[in-house]
């Protein structure tokens, strides 16, 4: 098994990071640099947004040639609807930072993040560019994480560590994200280092499954951005043996997933106006899909959601949302539970007392389990609540 | 043409109507009755969710006969998820007014609204009911349209009239519905009157084609309720030749389509915390149902109506929302136009004046329109802004 670490994207041996202002947003960090010293395999994963930012469509094309070094990332600016334009100034940040690194300009990938339809500040960046080459160390983790950052309140990364044979192997990771947040990827980005050695083929699909497993299971208000992007680069200095499909894939699979799973975790409980994490979990759906449909019906719910802001145990709010999700299921045997609460009992109000069902809303987690009676599938949700401040920020 | 005349329910011939408080709610009314002197034909439109209240199955078996002669609604409870005993409450709430108004019960449909999973206090309506039957007056049609609000700040109502032959004809309307409003029907209830004489056939369609031109275009916040439902009666008393197919259906439809319109401006204008009137209409897309598709994912989308709030011409949420949407079209031939000023051409944002977005978005009619030129299809969607309010309406 994994055991977590201190640091984030530069703890695997061979990265290298750094995190500064180049002037696209006013006094906090935009611009962001991670660096392998030497070539990296490479997978990713994109938003299933019809619309694409000019870095997407370019980091896209360089990820299927699977090799490169180097991630430039500006926050700020999402370089989207900015036609030709903007396919430019993407391609020259790439060649600006490759040539600042030494290195082929196809060996860079690049990610923006930040308001559609502006163009990006070419001459900030350009002047930003050999600064953050500069700064470049292993101990500047933490304000790469930092200048990704957009509504975000704090920074997000994790490391952990796990043996393959006699070598010990390391994934470091950090991540942005907080409106605009739902399953299939939204305005977030993240970005996983490695230094394990690894077949590319399998690390391609551990990476889509852990993505399944964390960031598509996550909702803030629906909505689904245009930037979304997880990459991971391995370097495979760790030396180990190469890691595919087997007893050493599964341990990767694993420590991946989980690496991915807190991300997801820290975006959620950072989502724009969250004041509480919430799980909804349907069981016993006729399908995977149907389960899925239903968690989501409710965890998008504005209803559900401020109901849960304001402590408020209005399990109608959970039954109307299923009820016109579209699934089947029969309302008469409906079960559901909020922190273990059994609140509806086939269908109608269980026996419960309110003071308690108000009591249990008062946590910080909020988890809510609907049991259809109607199959045996189940899938599960992570959500935040709604309140005023999401208004606020949203203006 | 019709026009509109004074009134509501009971503006044709042969309705009269009560409204008053029987201990529901505190100190508002909750208790509301329609009732016509002769025997009406009816038809009805109800909620697509799967889970429906006890009086929504009722009221459904009712209208399947064809004829009724009173409706009994109350607010303040939503008589859904209430089992059995709900559904022995709804009956009995039948029986009660229909030994006051000495008809047959199965004459009598019944519909309520409010919160999910209370049993109604049938004490106090058993109390209410004969006092209601007292008050019944052509006159009392705000009483009955103020008795069946919940979170709605105002009254809705409305009536019309319009020749067949040398007879007038009347359509008289009533509606609540303020917050879990979307497409395909919410937490709406409307009723219709008219005193035409009318073939059912034709009224049944009539009904729903009114119903899609007007409710199932309206979006509050996406939720969908259990107990949504729309009924028409006519009783026949103008003694017109039959309305159905043809140049008198042509103008009852026009008629009908026009009150529910007008009744459906009126419920997303008192919309939960709402401050403003957004249409947004979705043209040249490849089909209706993808002009729909987008147009709902733009109308429901809570980073556009928080930017609408907020007087923001933020576009970049606008195309966010039509790429996440599953349709397909070609991101570099969109064009947006906001109040009539053109924000994005071919993909890209338009050359514009930022402070004269600014000025268009500071109206209380915001008018979204995308042209998407894919294709022929054109569909539009209303909906209002989300504020701060709205959550405090709703936590």
């Amino acid at each position: 098994m994994h055991k977590v670490i201190p640091g984030s994207i530069t703890a695997p041996k061979g990265f290298v990071a750094a995190g500064i202002n180049c002037g696209i947003k006013q006094g906090r960090k935009d611009l962001a640099l991670i660096y392998s010293e030497v070539l990296c395999v490479v997978a990713g994963v994109f938003t299933s947004n019809l619309v694409k930012a000019a870095p997407v469509l370019l980091t896209q094309k360089r990820i299927a040639k699977g090799m490169a070094r180097a991630v430039i990332v500006n926050s700020g600016s999402a370089n989207c609807c900015t036609g030709k334009r903007g396919e430019a100034d993407a391609l020259r940040m790439t060649e600006l930072t490759a040539k600042e690194l030494g290195i082929n300009s196809n060996e860079v990938l690049v990610c923006s993040t930040g308001g559609i339809g502006k163009y990006l500040p070419m001459d900030e960046i350009a002047d930003g560019i050999p600064r953050l080459v500069r700064k470049l160390s292993s101990k500047k983790f933490r304000d790469a994480a930092e200048a990704i950052l957009t509504t975000d309140l704090v920074a997000k990364y994790v490391a952990v560590e796990f043996p393959v044979g006699r070598k010990k192997v390391k994934i470091g990771a950090m991540a942005k994200g907080s409106g605009m947040i739902r399953p299939n990827m939204a305005t977030m980005l993240a970005f996983m280092t490695t230094d394990a050695v690894i077949r590319r083929s399998f690390m391609r699909k551990a990476l889509r499954d852990a993505v399944n497993e964390s960031f598509n299971r996550i909702t803030v208000d629906g909505d689904m951005s245009t930037n979304d992007t997880v990459l991971i680069l391995a370097n495979g200095t760790a030396g180990n043996a190469e890691i595919s499909e087997g007893k050493s894939g599964a341990k990767f699979q694993s420590a991946l997933t989980s690496v991915c799973r807190t991300l997801a975790r820290k975006i959620i409980e950072d989502g724009e106006g969250a004041t509480k994490f919430v799980s909804v979990r349907v069981e016993k759906a006729r399908s995977r899909k149907a389960a899925e449909t239903a968690a989501r019906a409710i965890a998008e719910s504005p209803l559900v959601k401020t109901a849960i802001h304001g402590g408020n145990p209005n399990w109608g709010r959970i039954i109307a949302a299923i009820g016109s999700s579209g699934i089947r299921f029969s309302p008469e045997k409906v079960s559901v539970f909020i922190n273990g609460l059994a609140v509806v009992k086939s269908g109608v109000r269980a026996k419960y007392d309110e003071r308690k069902a108000r009591a249990v809303m008062n946590g910080r987690e909020i988890d809510i389990r609907v049991d259809l009676a109607s199959g045996r599938s189940c899938e599960e949700i992570w959500t935040c609540d709604l309140s005023r401040k999401y208004v606020d920020i949203n203006v």
